[in-house]
């Protein structure tokens, strides 16, 4: 059984992207307009819209509205429209550099781009159009299948931990490790979700709190550095948490935090899995050490609510992700199945490789 | 070579408790009068003194203050004076449960109370008076000598990862943990701290940085659940941190998120240590599934500066402090010296059991 979601992320809607303000919640639930390509690298990297395979679509939706740009400027040039739209859409997979799943579906619009063959500029853009279309399809199709493998590893009235936010919020509208939580909640209502907090941007708070409570699941928030002493006490049953990047080795780049929660699971024999897409796997990156680390902003970390937390004059690093190795990870749950063991192997056979 | 403190938390004079409210930093650096038995109960519980040997020393203020108290009301009769002040120092020790070192102290006073022979109240609160100099005395020259200790440990510009804050702010005036460290940076001005924020009441951002920039030790704030990422990328070379209740197996109650942190060490190969005073060892109690855990309002986690960081309705459950098993401890710092390995043939021997 699936659990449908209230919750629609983002969406291409009468020519604009759709896209919940992330930066607003809890507090306010609110849809804003995204109308040009750099109007959508700025929601990028400023996290209005965030997650993984939430950013994947964005950056196809970003393609389109590059598109129309392009269009006004080389309207009667198809190779000149080609040629800057690509260059465009290659700008907008640096506005953030660790999920991988931007690049892949900028790549299937540039894919597209670089096809097309003959002169109507109109009809290069109503394929683009398509394909943002299927790409959304998908995204849920694909975390419903996630759902569902991941659910048959829940036993019953478990306590599921996760990190961060890989929900409805952070993909089209289901999630990856929320989507497993999903569906085992159809079958069980009383399994109990804990979330930790998720400093510095807190997403665990502020948005797993939020999409768990809007489609009425059970969840309890978490300090980080609490995950331990819940796990020794009994709490937790099993870690789920969603992914920015696997390397072909099965290391899991994943937001800041789920190192120390994978390390803590495996000193308490709690089994670990990571749920996502089959195109957050990079075939191309070997191990987890091959993965771009982004570091944001200091004040992520220095200031909550935008007041200050600490001395004035303090340092930080900011690193807003970290990689777990593939020893740590029990499981990868993908829309295929679930792959473990010598996950090199599974992969490339998952690839024809 | 040690290196002073400029801060000096809490000291007895004229007759009243004064102390740093360290609820207010690092926002205000402020001394407020304690007057009362009953106020000091309500500042150790509210945590505007705090950390282990603090409120040791609190606790011998506040049973001072009492006798003032119980003079008023029965200064004829010196039975009733001791029975009275015997059940407000009893009362005192309930306001936080896991710290030892606050019932330690109030029993040295009770012990004082209650061996004081002859009629005279005004000589009794005199023993009283010079019992709190003496406690207060001992704790600087007792944080000096775990300083010393700890810092053979340290070598030539280590990383040095701490969490909570076992500093100046958490004794009378040099640390425990920090005295560790501030030992250190006196032989090797190279050293660098990391601090854990330590949510939920970020006594690390709040309190460690500003003590730390106080006295111009380089300090870098990390959010709790980032040690391991900056484990593996070679910034830490051990781990100090203070200790609220020994158990006599050496298993150590400490700020929730200790026992975290200990997993990522040892999963490191990364040294773990506690720096505490002897009187934080609890010999009375066999192993750390004995110490109790204290239990707080659940708006610490819910809310930062007042302002609520997750959705309204959302549960959370929190535990003030968990529980490092020996086994993860590479070494206990004592004013004695370090020991290690057999804890519980250690402590005894210290304790001539």
């Amino acid at each position: 059984m699936i659990l449908e979601s209230k919750i629609r992320t983002i969406k291409w809607e009468d020519n604009v992207s759709k896209v919940i303000d992330q930066t607003l919640l809890p507090y306010e639930y609110k849809y804003i307009e995204i109308k040009s390509i750099e109007n959508m690298y700025e929601s990028i990297k400023n996290m209005i819209v965030r997650g993984a395979p939430a950013i994947g679509i964005a950056g196809a939706h970003g393609v389109v509205l590059g598109a129309y740009e392009c269009e006004k400027e080389y309207g009667n040039d198809i190779i000149q429209f080609k040629d800057n739209l690509i260059k465009k859409s290659i700008w907008l997979k640096t506005s953030r550099p660790t999920a991988v799943n931007l690049m892949w579906a900028i790549d299937k619009q540039i894919e597209i781009i670089k096809k097309f063959e003959g002169c109507n500029i109109q009809r290069l853009i109503e394929e683009l159009e398509m394909n943002v279309k299927s790409l959304e399809e998908d995204d849920i199709k694909i975390n419903k299948k996630i759902g569902e493998n991941g659910a048959k590893l829940v036993g019953k009235s478990w306590g599921i931990l996760t990190h961060c936010n890989a929900g409805a919020l952070a993909t089209v509208g289901y999630g990856t490790a929320l989507g497993v939580i999903r569906s085992a909640y159809a079958n069980d209502k009383t399994i109990k979700v804990y979330a930790n907090e998720t400093r510095p941007r807190q997403q665990g708070a502020r948005l797993t709190t939020w999409e768990l409570i809007e489609d009425g699941i059970d969840v309890t928030l978490l300090t980080d550095a609490m995950c331990s002493y819940f796990m020794k006490s009994g709490y937790i049953d099993m870690v789920v948490v969603g992914a920015d990047r696997i390397a072909l080795n099965g290391d899991t780049a994943n937001k800041i935090g789920t190192y120390t929660l994978a390390i803590c699971a495996k000193y308490h024999n709690i089994p670990f899995y990571i749920a996502a897409p089959k195109s957050t796997i990079d075939v191309k990156i070997k191990n987890g050490n091959e993965i771009p680390i982004e570091i944001r902003d200091e004040n992520e970390v220095f200031k909550i609510n935008g007041k200050l937390i600490c001395r004035e004059g303090t340092k930080t690093i900011n690193p807003s992700f970290d990689v777990t190795p593939n020893e740590l990870i029990s499981g990868i749950i993908l829309e295929d199945g679930i792959i473990s063991g010598d996950y090199e192997k599974e992969i490339k056979k998952l690839f024809n490789m």
